[in-house]
């Protein structure tokens, strides 16, 4: 069975699992007051650029979303996102969990615009009613998307303008950043830092057996946080799982060339896709591609190719993801052109 | 100043008050326990034709709504609820505070169809990622509508069905009841009994001081519920505040003829709006009517007429709601008729 | 049945019932924007000497506790209070509800020490574990206690002091302050404001239907504190039904003769006791007596008197209260005389 | 430095970092639906011999602790644990945050009685207004304690008995179960199965990197456990990284083995300690070691020994905690003896 179903079906980087392998017998403090994590936070000021930035490291996707989230809203505040965002589908009502709202906005290849945030914080205001009504109180976006797709620079400077106007938070969903940076003109990371108050750097999906590290740019992370992450069930007793892990992946550029290894395998399956006929749901830049396939085509693939089931597109069509990530090799590659 | 923005802009109906007085030194039992709230009970089984439900009598409508969804949920299951439900809308978040998700379906009017309904619980139960999903749980519907607006028993009966088919209750929030029982055609109360699975009677908008009673129509009032309304901060000390009232409310006819009167008053209105020329939103057959009105009209009205704003229309015109109630008397309609 | 359980078994004190009949007609904006509330705000800044008060109406005291704990506190901070405060024991978790957990200490006949808060805080902070435990985030202290006690000026004066040092809010819990203004030597109202954070005007048991007036003394009432309202399901449409009884209750003198008439009924109930032999569990100075009755003699009682249970006092005897109030009259004291 | 601060200063055993680095390449399905998840499960279910269990593998103790107690728990009803309980004390209120109190008792050397519990339930439903307190909805015991100590055998079947009594739950926090199974007459597996309604494997104190394996004994798994999981925050996309580990945990004799080894560790620690003349603030069975150390004392050995501040004794003298682990070495025990 070839492995194309998401960026996760595989263990770690191996040199990931060298570096648990070489640290295992440190005897490190729990709790996250490990050096390591020190060093860690020291890399991502580096890379972000933001000598002030507070990291922050926890274990999955959700988790983080409903840390953040959660810790940074007002209990009458809601946040902004797009009607395909994750925490708006797939988190299984996480941040409903902890009492906000996720205020639902249409989406354009999953992208949300400063244009459609502008025009619902201005009616929300404008509205005399808005007391008995959810406030506003932060605007989440993914990048890439749910879609593979990726803000332009413009595009996160309209987004930071307006969260700036009306004094909340623009938090990015970097689950799957390491694949949004090595695109074509992608927007770089002490941009990334600049534009927006508190982003991560996925790496559940980017080679570590588990693990997002959160970046505060602003000097904005809530008070006392780790006891929130403790209170959310969140605190690892072994934080050194996360920040040995971490240090790792930014050290000798390994988390850039995971990016550009993964971006290069999905040039190779696009291309592949492209001369084979297959239909493309929207174009995406990144490590995710979305096609339309009839249900036959799909009944025979289901032998020999893991992919994900994304949408029904139609009565006859269904819609799936293919994925490349840091393990995806030549072979696999090869080997899906000999089966499309 | 014309009162119409609203129904409960006036104290109490005076019957409503006059039991309050003539009962006010009876020494009571708190919390519900009184022999008013058994009265109540059985004032309810009768009307509802329904002669084991169980009754409970809280204060306001959003109490209501956030306790009955909150405990007959699961943690994991949202309520479904036309986009523009109170509960999706204008209840600053209480659903989501109880730790539940407000899926919105499209609304034709305010109401709800059951096929919208049916489609989106048979295609999440389709979705191969459902369990990652809010699980649907229950299906919400105001009757009236926030638009006024009036299920048909076919239509009752269509959502009461699909509810029935996946096993999740069907919820009537029945704060403007009274308003909904005298139009023409209007479905009765033991039909509505029979239909939903919980339901309750507003008495804030229908003369009494505040006061909704829930009607668990199915013996499926959750366990230990006095320990609930407690846990919620909603359980008076003073329970008698609610029995007296809903008693006096269900006695000779009270409650029938408050909702006769203000429909009354509310064709004089219609057809008063009618002949002056305005422009309604929707046609609705109870106390609530919305028209659209440039906003010069209202610049004048604003010195002679209370309304309530209800959302822009365009630059030029806004929807604004006129309503009648118990309160409305001849001589506001009169009144009326020389201003507009 | 001669009615000592509680303060809370009659109606409403005929004042008050007057107030709501006379402005029944009056038409008026909803949600506590009424003219009233208003009213309200300023009485209660005279009667505090406290100019720059904030005053919210609500309707019950649970209700009340819930809002003011939960929405001062940070998430990851709970809230001190003795072992016997009303939150910790007889509101069903309803702080807990919330997400914040109730830190108790022992009692003195229900009264918090300030010594055992400022030992309680030292040692939290000198834990070096404290960061994952629940941060002490506010004292909760009820005047009169839940055994009828009162907090002396320097009781006050040093739990005071404590929290101004921990700069954390101290919030008085006055469901039933009225009782507890009218025994010899007690704290006035200014001193109570200077000297808390925010603390409440129980009306319920003061001779309302219902209704709790909070004061925030220090200009620290939440953000948009209607909206949480709302959120917590608390807010009235008739706000009136709140603000007219207050008027009432804090408008010539009432509010002051209604606790004085209570004291002089439990003086005389006090020396009928002690006349009769009866044994006080402790000595209250306000209107709610606790005595230790033989489970024989509560056999008897159960005919003429309605009393509440409170606790156990061992396997032959049982702790009960008796209660006066407003509504207690000459006669019920001299009935009272005859059966005990 | 030498570690004894706890069980938990190192990483992995190196059979597990083994199994980690064998199954890398594996493409495997995510979020606990590999067949390593399903094989810890049949281990467990024969480890048990419970042929029924339910198996979820979750990522840390607190989080393991938040997610059954909430969903095994109707939102009316707390927890009941000793006041030293890990839930009650260091857990930062991650219970209270899901809407549960915890209801403290007091412990003995860190044991719950199943007297104490039994005096407590009767008390409650004897109370008449129970209605309006937090009913007892579970017990939750740690085995090991929070002081190293154990249950009996007798001690678990008592226990066992009161919660079928009042029909709930029995949870037992296993988080360092490894080292309570290797003592002289412990417990072993299939009687805590049998007498526990939920009970878990800690992996993350026994030589994993993370992870903790509960276990429903009584086919009582709530429904829809993965979305409970999810909403939580709790589900990892790589969901091998626990099943890898676990699986080869439980195989070839390792879990016991772990168990073993720290075990005599301790018992070397426990000689060396009574042969310098160390105080021991209580006799524990297991790997953990409680000693009253003077300040002076504590000063000299910061220097070379990583140890635990557990609690202050007196002005002149500190409860620290040292304990072994799969981890410690004889040659670890050996320095040791030399430093104390």
């Amino acid at each position: 069975m070839l492995h194309f179903e998401n960026d996760y079906n595989k263990g770690a980087h191996p040199a990931i699992l060298e570096a648990l392998v070489t640290s295992n017998f440190e005897g490190l403090a729990g709790y996250g007051s490990d050096p390591y994590t020190e060093n860690v936070t020291e890399q991502l000021r580096e890379l972000c650029d933001c000598p002030e930035a507070e990291v922050t490291l926890l274990t999955g996707g959700t988790q983080t979303n409903q840390l953040v989230i959660d810790t940074l809203l007002a209990p009458y505040e809601g946040v902004i996102a797009a009607e395909t965002g994750h925490i708006a589908t797939h988190e299984a009502g996480a941040i409903e969990f902890t009492g906000h709202k996720v205020l639902t906005l249409p989406h354009q290849d999953g992208k949300l615009s400063a244009k459609a945030v502008a025009s619902y914080l201005a009616e929300f205001y404008a509205d005399s009613n808005h007391s008995h009504m959810v406030y506003p109180g932060m605007v989440y976006i993914s990048h890439p998307t749910e879609y593979g797709t990726l803000y332009t620079e413009d595009e996160l400077e309209a987004l930071s303008k307006i969260c700036q106007a009306y004094d909340i938070p623009l938090f990015l969903d970097g689950a799957r950043l390491a694949y949004g940076l090595a695109a074509d003109g992608a927007v770089d990371i002490p941009t990334l830092a600049r534009l927006t108050d508190v982003f991560y750097f996925g790496g559940t999906k980017a080679g570590l057996l588990c693990g997002e590290a959160v970046v505060f740019t602003k000097n904005n992370q809530p008070k006392h946080f780790v006891t929130h992450v403790k209170q959310h069930g969140a605190l690892l007793a072994k934080g050194r799982l996360l920040s040995v892990q971490f240090k790792a992946l930014f050290e000798d550029g390994l988390y850039e060339s995971i990016g550009r290894h993964a971006l290069e395998m999905a040039e190779q399956l696009k291309g592949i896709l492209r001369d084979k006929g297959y239909r493309f749901y929207l174009e995406s830049p990144t490590n995710q591609q979305f096609i339309i396939v009839s249900n036959e085509t799909l009944e025979e693939l289901d032998q020999q190719v893991a992919y994900s089931f994304w949408e029904k597109y139609d009565d006859q069509h269904t819609v799936i993801r293919l994925a490349t990530s840091w393990s995806t090799t030549q072979a696999d590659i090869d080997a899906l052109r000999e089966i499309l």
